[in-house]
């Protein structure tokens, strides 16, 4: 039987949730600098992309597929950055971020760079569903 | 006919040949800061993750999960990243880095940290070596 994990609180602190893939929970950063998703894979005790049993880590790269069309969709990035890191929140965690040549971490990856921006009252939620619409979508072609 | 992309001069500049994968050239970055594998999938035109016909991203997923399991055979590290950025070098290539509690960048990421420290005369190859020995293994199984 399926043991599925709990969110870690930092990433419960860090993201409101966009929608649920069949493998992993989508989430948005709050952080208004990037439109930034971040994919939890369920199954509980993941830590490495390798962890993941092998039809998973397919299911995986559909679902990084799937979120990273709707990041387009959403953001009309001028680039997209895709990693597993994790050398913080030791929890497997997948990031889909918008990248664009005027962020303030461009062309550096995004991580500490700057300190996380709040979202204007009523965006953030505004923003995940415009997410979870695309996804959906992505998901149904 | 699938056309095949010159290597990017500046991965060429930065890394050592390691061995061809079926849908990727895994390369050593010569950086003796971080044991440091790159994929650079061999279609012609790739810049995101997305641009692989589905297929190649299936198999791209295969060769970072054989990648990945060389680079804890061959450095002991105590976690990996996993990462396709690109926003300096256009060319689609996945990173996959072994990474430790000591090295001089954690637990931020490695770009752009403290420059890239050359490996002692032979250590390079022997490196590479190393790393073609254990992915040849990790195809094998």
């Amino acid at each position: 039987m399926l043991t599925h994990a709990a969110l870690h609180p930092q990433l419960e602190a860090d993201t409101v949730f966009v929608t649920d893939l069949p493998l992993s929970t989508v989430l948005l950063a709050r952080d208004a600098n990037y439109p930034w998703l971040i994919l939890v894979p369920r199954p509980a005790g993941m830590v490495e992309l390798i962890d993941l049993a092998p039809q998973d880590a397919n299911q995986m790269m559909v679902e990084i597929t799937i979120c990273s069309h709707a990041m387009q969709t959403v953001s009309a990035c001028h680039k997209l950055n895709v990693a597993a890191l994790g050398n913080q929140v030791p929890q497997l965690h997948v990031h889909v971020i918008g990248r664009f040549k005027d962020d303030p971490a461009w062309p550096g990856p995004i991580w500490g760079v700057v300190p996380a921006i709040a979202y204007a009252p009523g965006e953030l939620e505004s923003r995940a569903d415009q997410f979870r619409t695309a996804i959906n979508q992505q998901s149904a072609d």
